[in-house]
C-alpha cells in the first residue's frame, strides 16, 4: 500500500468544510426528484437551487414534448407491433476494424455521425456494466446485501446476456480505508456475507464465436458505480493523490476503493486493484501462449468509470503493448493533467460517453472546469486540475422523443438513459434515430424518464414481492440464498474458463 | 332511483366549505407518513397539525418500543423457528354457537376477553374483506386497472384462501354518480374495460363441509373500501340522504357508490345494490328451497364496512328472518340514529372492528361525537346526526410489540393492521397473545408498520417487474391479461356453484 502511505493521515478524515458541497447538491437533486410523488413538497431553498443548476446545464425544463419523432409513432398500435421485432440489428464482422473501433486513431471520423459498429460495440460493453447493477443485492434486510445475487457462471444467463459472447471468469470486490459516505451498500443485519466490501464488477473473456467475429480475443472489465449521484457527491471534494512514480495524481476517495485491503476482511484480503490485475494477467498470459491476439476493454459507468481508469492506468503501466480501451458512461473526472498525459502517452484509449443533462461528468471541478463563477459558493475551491481523458460523444436528452424533459437528475445519471441515447444517436445535429433497435422500457427500469404515451411503469426492475415467498405454511418467508449464489472467497477464485488457477505473486503498481 | 330523485339538487354539487376539511387533513395525513422516506419534507403546518391530530387520538409517539413481549423474542431463531409454525389453530366445530358468535346476544361476554371462536370468524371474513385489495388491479397503465385481476372461479386459489371453505358466486361493479374525488380507480388509457366503474367485492357461499362445521348455509358479502384514508376524507362531509320510507338517513356519498347505475355503462347497468340483492335472493331461495339453514354475513373494511352497513340495512328490509351479521373494520359513521334504530330493530348485528389509533372511525362527526372542541376550526360544522351502529371492538396499536408506533396514519388504517391486532388480542387489559398464530408478515403488505428486528421488507406486496415480461425478442412487454380474466358482465351472471340463473325482477329498495 504504498501508494496510499505517501498520503497525509488528514486525507483519510472528514474535513470540515467537506460537508457544504453534498449537502446543497443533494438539496438541488432531490428537489429535482420532486414530481414524481404528489406527497413530497420540496423547499423554497431546494427548488431555487434546482432551477439554477438546471440553468447552468443549459436545461430546458418542458412539459410538453414534441421532437423529432412524429406524435403519431406513439399509437398503441405501433408500440405493439415493435414489441415483435428484435432488439438488435444482425451481428457484422468488425475484425478487421476493431482496433479502429477501439479508438486507435481516437474514434476519427467514426463519432459524427457515429458509425453503427461503434454504436453497436458501445451498447455491448454498456450492457455489461448495467449487469453490475441489475445482479447487485441491494436488500437492506439481506444478509448478502452488497453482493452479486447471482454466481458468476449464472450472471449472464440470468440477465439475458446469454447471448453476449462473452463469459465472466472472475467477480470483483472492494472495500475503503476512507470513509466514504454512503457508498458501501450495507445489510442491516448482524450476521452478513461481509461488513467491508461489495461486489464491484467482473471480469469476463470473449468466447471463440465473439472473438472470431470482432478480430481478436478480447477480456474485458466491467466496474459497478453507485446508482444515485447523491450517493458519492460527498467523495468530490477529496484531494489529489499520486499514483505511480510521476506527477500523476487521481483523485483519493476513488483510489481508496480500488486499492484497500485488510488481511481480517473475507473478500478483500486482496484489493479491487489487486483481484483484477492478477485474473488479466493470468487471462492474457493464458491467451498469449495459445499465440491470440488479446485487447483489454474496461466499461464503467459514473463511479465504475472513474474505477475503470484506475484500472486501465495500472494495466497498462503492468502488460506493455497490450491494447486497451476504457468505455465509460457518465463518469467524473478522475485525475490531474500528468495523469491524463501518462495515459496517453501508454496508448490507452478513453471514449467517454456523457449526457449534456447530466451533472456527474462535470464534477469534480465544475466550477473552474466548467468556467462558470456563479456556483463557486456553492462548491468551495476545488483543485482546478482535475481533468477529464480521452474523446468524448456527448448526448442530449432531448435528442430522443421517448424521454420526459423535466429536470431528473436521477434519470439523466442512470445508464439505461445513456443507452437508450446512444441506441437513438447519430449525429450531433440530427433527430433520434428512427431505426433504433434496442427496447425503449429499460429506461424506465429504475426510474421515471419515459413519456407516459409509452406505458411504460417507472422504476419497475423489482422482485416479485420484495424476494417473499409463501411457504408450505403459508407464511410469507424470504428464502434462503441458493447455496451456489453465496459469495465465496474461495468460489471467486475460480473460473468458468480456465480451470487453472496458479499464485502468481503479482505485485500490483499498488503493493501486494 | 327514487331515493336519489329525493335529494334536493344541490346536494350533488360540490360546496365550497366542503373542501376546508379534506385539504387539512390530507395535510395532516401526509404529515404522519412522513419519516418513511427521506426525501420528503413536510411543512411546518402540516406537522403541526399532525401533532394536534395525535395529541388528539392519544396517541404516544415512540422512537423506542418496549412492550409485553420480551425484546428477546425478535432474534433471528425465535423468528425463523416460527416460519415452520401453522399460521392459525386447527378448525373446531362451532355450529352449536354460531348465532351468539354472530351476535345474538350482542357478543355478551364474548369480546373480553375475546372468545377464541369468536376471535377466529372475525379474521376469516376479515380475509374476506383484504382479498378484496389484494386481487384489485391498481395498475394505472392497466387497460384493465379497477376490476379484479382475477375471475371469480380462480380469485380464492391464488389470494391462498382456497382452504377458506367458501366459493365466490359473483362479482360486485360499482361507479357513482355523485363527483367523489379520488375514489374511483381509473386506467391513463383510453380503451379501458369500464369508464365508469370499479370492481367493488363479490358475493360468495361456504361450501358442504364449511357449512357443516359453522352450522348453517352462510352467504357473504365483501366490501371493497379504498386504500388509503386520503382518497375519501373527501366524503365525509356529504349531507344526509334519506334511505327507506322513514326517518333513516345515510351518507350521500356512500349511497351513491351503492345505488347508482346506468344503461350506457357495462357494469352498472344494475347498481351494486341490485347485484347484490339479486344474488343474495338467488342464494337464499336456492338453499332455503333445499331446506336449510341460511345466514349473511357481511364484511368490509373502511369504505367496505360503511358499504356494508347500507347493504345489510336492504338485505334486513328484503328477507325478514334472515340472520344478518355485519363484521366491520375501520368503517367510519354512515347515517343518523333513525337508520341505526331500525337496523336494531331488523335484528341486524354488527361488530364494529375499530383501533384506537385509527381516524377514520371517529369519522364524519369526529367535533361534536368525540366531543373534541379544538379541532371545530378544522372539521368545520358537521351534521352531529351521525352515529355508529353495533357492538365495537376496540384494538390498540399498543398492544403489539411486532408493531412500530410512530404516527402512521395509513398503516394504523390497513385491514391487514387490524387483522394482525386480532389475532393478537385477547382483552382489554391484556397483552398481545403470546399463541397468536397469522403470519405478522402480512402486516407489511402496503405499508410500513413491522419493528425493524423482523427483517420484513416494507411495501412488499408487488409484481415481479410491475407485470412486465421478457418476451422471445428480449424486450418487455405487458402481456395481455388471460382473456378467462377480463372481466365481463355477462360472465359475471353465472355462478360457479349453482349453474341456474334467472332474471328474478327483483325489487330493490332503491328501485329497479
Amino acid at each position: 500500500m504504498a501508494t496510499r502511505n505517501a498520503v497525509p493521515p488528514h486525507h483519510h478524515l472528514p474535513t470540515t468544510h467537506n460537508h457544504r458541497v453534498p449537502v446543497t447538491i443533494r438539496a438541488a437533486y432531490q428537489a429535482s426528484t420532486i414530481g414524481q410523488n404528489p406527497h413530497e413538497k420540496p423547499s423554497k431553498k431546494a427548488m431555487k437551487l434546482a432551477e439554477s443548476l438546471s440553468n447552468m446545464l443549459n436545461l430546458h425544463i418542458e412539459t410538453t414534448i414534441q421532437r423529432s419523432l412524429n406524435r403519431s409513432n406513439f399509437n398503441v398500435l405501433s408500440i405493439e407491433e415493435k414489441h415483435d421485432t428484435p432488439t438488435m440489428s444482425p451481428k457484422e464482422d468488425i475484425s478487421e476494424k476493431w482496433r479502429e473501433i477501439h479508438g486507435c486513431h481516437d474514434w476519427d471520423n467514426l463519432l459524427n455521425p457515429l458509425h453503427p459498429w461503434v454504436r453497436r460495440e458501445i451498447v455491448k460493453y454498456g450492457e455489461f456494466a448495467q449487469a453490475t447493477y441489475d445482479a447487485f443485492d441491494f436488500d437492506s434486510y439481506s444478509e448478502y446485501c452488497g453482493s452479486c445475487r447471482y454466481n458468476q457462471h449464472k450472471l449472464f444467463n440470468r440477465l439475458g446476456l446469454d447471448k453476449s459472447g462473452y463469459n465472466v471468469t472472475k467477480y470483483i470486490y472492494a472495500m475503503s480505508h476512507v470513509d466514504l459516505p454512503q457508498w458501501l451498500e450495507k445489510s442491516r443485519l448482524v450476521d452478513t456475507w461481509s461488513k467491508d466490501s461489495n461486489w464491484m464488477g467482473f471480469v469476463g473473456v470473449s468466447d471463440d464465436q465473439e472473438s472470431s467475429r470482432i478480430g481478436r480475443r478480447d477480456i474485458i472489465v466491467a466496474w459497478r458505480g453507485t446508482v444515485a449521484p447523491s450517493e458519492w457527491y460527498d467523495n468530490m471534494q477529496g484531494q489529489l493523490e499520486p499514483i505511480g512514480q510521476g506527477e500523476a495524481k487521481v483523485e483519493h476517495g476513488f483510489l481508496s476503493i480500488y486499492t484497500s485491503k485488510r488481511d481480517t476482511t473475507r473478500y478483500n484480503k486482496s484489493s479491487a486493484s489487486e483481484q483484477v490485475m492478477r485474473e488479466v494477467k493470468r487471462l492474457v498470459e493464458f491467451y498469449r501462449k495459445r499465440g491470440e491476439q488479446v485487447s483489454l476493454t474496461i466499461t464503467g459507468h459514473s463511479l465504475g468509470g472513474a474505477l475503470g481508469l484506475l484500472n486501465a492506468y495500472e494495466a497498462a503501466k503492468n502488460f506493455p503493448g497490450l491494447p486497451i480501451s476504457v468505455l465509460s458512461f457518465a463518469a467524473p473526472r478522475v485525475g490531474n493533467i500528468a495523469f491524463r498525459d501518462e495515459l496517453y502517452q501508454m496508448g490507452v484509449k478513453t471514449l467517454r460517453v456523457t449526457l449534456k443533462q447530466d451533472v456527474v461528468p462535470k464534477m469534480p471541478g465544475i466550477v473552474f472546469n466548467e468556467s462558470i463563477q456563479r456556483f463557486d459558493d456553492i462548491m468551495g475551491t476545488l483543485e482546478w486540475v482535475y481533468t477529464h481523458v480521452g474523446v468524448e460523444l456527448k448526448l442530449d436528452v432531448r435528442s430522443s422523443p421517448y424521454l420526459k424533459k423535466g429536470l431528473n437528475l436521477v434519470g439523466f445519471h442512470m445508464l439505461e438513459t445513456y443507452l437508450h441515447l446512444v441506441d437513438g444517436y447519430h449525429s450531433s445535429d440530427s433527430g433520434f434515430r428512427v431505426d433504433a433497435k434496442r427496447d425503449v422500457a429499460l429506461v424506465n427500469k429504475e426510474c421515471d424518464m419515459l413519456v407516459d404515451e409509452l406505458r411504460i411503469p417507472h422504476h419497475w426492475y423489482q422482485l416479485a414481492n420484495k424476494g417473499l415467498v409463501r411457504n408450505h405454511h403459508g407464511r410469507w418467508v424470504k428464502p434462503k440464498r441458493d447455496p451456489e449464489d453465496v459469495p465465496s472467497p474461495n468460489v471467486e477464485k475460480s473460473s468458468n474458463v480456465l480451470q487453472v488457477e496458479e499464485d502468481y505473486g503479482f505485485g500490483s503498481l499498488f503493493g501486494v
